[in-house]
């Protein structure tokens, strides 16, 4: 026996979730069908509008149902300050932790030629509008320490100097409540480059 | 900045799948928007269908579409060997391995008297009238083997006892691939006690 063709149809549909196998697809199918039906009812629903309504803010790329989004359309954030992210939920990691007054630009992705991803598809032709204007002072690089982010860390920092507007790149180095011995050599070598005078005689 | 409220309402329902936190339904949400739209609205429509039409086969309890399931209106499985399961899950895992000729009765849950389930939350009451028709000749006790999973096979053995109808339990025991020392004490004790002969003299 296999499945009935309609809850062989849910397990299939929900093996494309990230990080879901045959296995937990199938938990989750005869746990929504036994269990939590409002559930499967509210995840239909809200994946339904979010698909129908989600679209990118035209200003920094993020998601949102908005034509611009919440920090590009708040006044009392720098919107002369702006931070490169390759992704949504790297604006959110920087919202939820720290008190960064800028506003952001997302990448959604970072430069992968071979995979045919180069500036125009993560929206650089955008940015360059956006630091043409002049409204743009300074542009913080947050994409990933890997060697795709820092590949296109490296190219719009070619196109900001190219525009005389100042870049920086976020710290990389040991995290906090980390402990050195179990922090990688690369890490390691980074931290001690980026190191900060604390007093100097 | 929160999440957007078409977002966050998605985050928060796909919450509601087990084994899903924030991060992960955050990872879920932001991977569909960005990279799997058709994805998504697949997974929309199979769990509303389901919802909608999925009910329990009238028969053996399991999770399908129609009035009576695969298993249970094939008229080459033997309709009198009825193997007792807890979930659907149960009885796709031994459709998958073995070659099980009967049907399957599905509980759908244990006797659980603290939490209100008792009997006829199992629905016992309906095993009882199958035992009754004495169509059935043998039951398989298939429950899991914990606290809750033994004492609801006792309790439909007591059922079966008093209308002199064969009853079996599966084996427990050690694991096929599994090493002797990895095994539980308990899984060893029932392994010992449930050992057969082999050749005797």
């Amino acid at each position: 026996m296999s499945y009935s063709p309609l809850i062989g149809q849910l397990i299939s549909s929900l093996k494309r979730l990230p990080g879901v196998g045959q296995k937990s697809a199938q938990r989750m199918a005869f746990y929504l069908l036994q269990h939590d039906k409002p559930g499967a009812i509210q995840i239909a629903q809200s994946l339904a509008a979010a698909i129908e309504h989600v679209g990118e803010c035209s200003k920094c790329r993020v998601l949102t149902e908005s034509d611009i989004c919440e920090v590009c359309d708040n006044p009392k954030r720098k919107q002369q300050l702006v931070c490169v992210v390759e992704s949504p939920s790297d604006v959110q990691a920087f919202e939820q932790s720290t008190s960064y007054e800028g506003r952001y630009f997302v990448l959604m992705g970072h430069l992968s030629p071979l995979d045919g991803i180069g500036p125009h598809e993560i929206g650089l032709d955008k940015l360059a509008i956006q630091l043409d204007s002049g409204e743009v002072t300074e542009v913080i690089l947050a994409t990933n320490p890997n060697v795709e982010g820092e590949a296109t860390a490296h190219y719009i920092s070619e196109m900001t100097k190219k525009r005389n507007i100042k870049t920086t790149r976020i710290a990389h180095g040991v995290p906090i409540g980390g402990e050195l011995e179990f922090v990688n050599g690369s890490t390691l070598s980074h931290a001690l480059l980026g190191r900060s005078v604390v007093s100097a005689d």
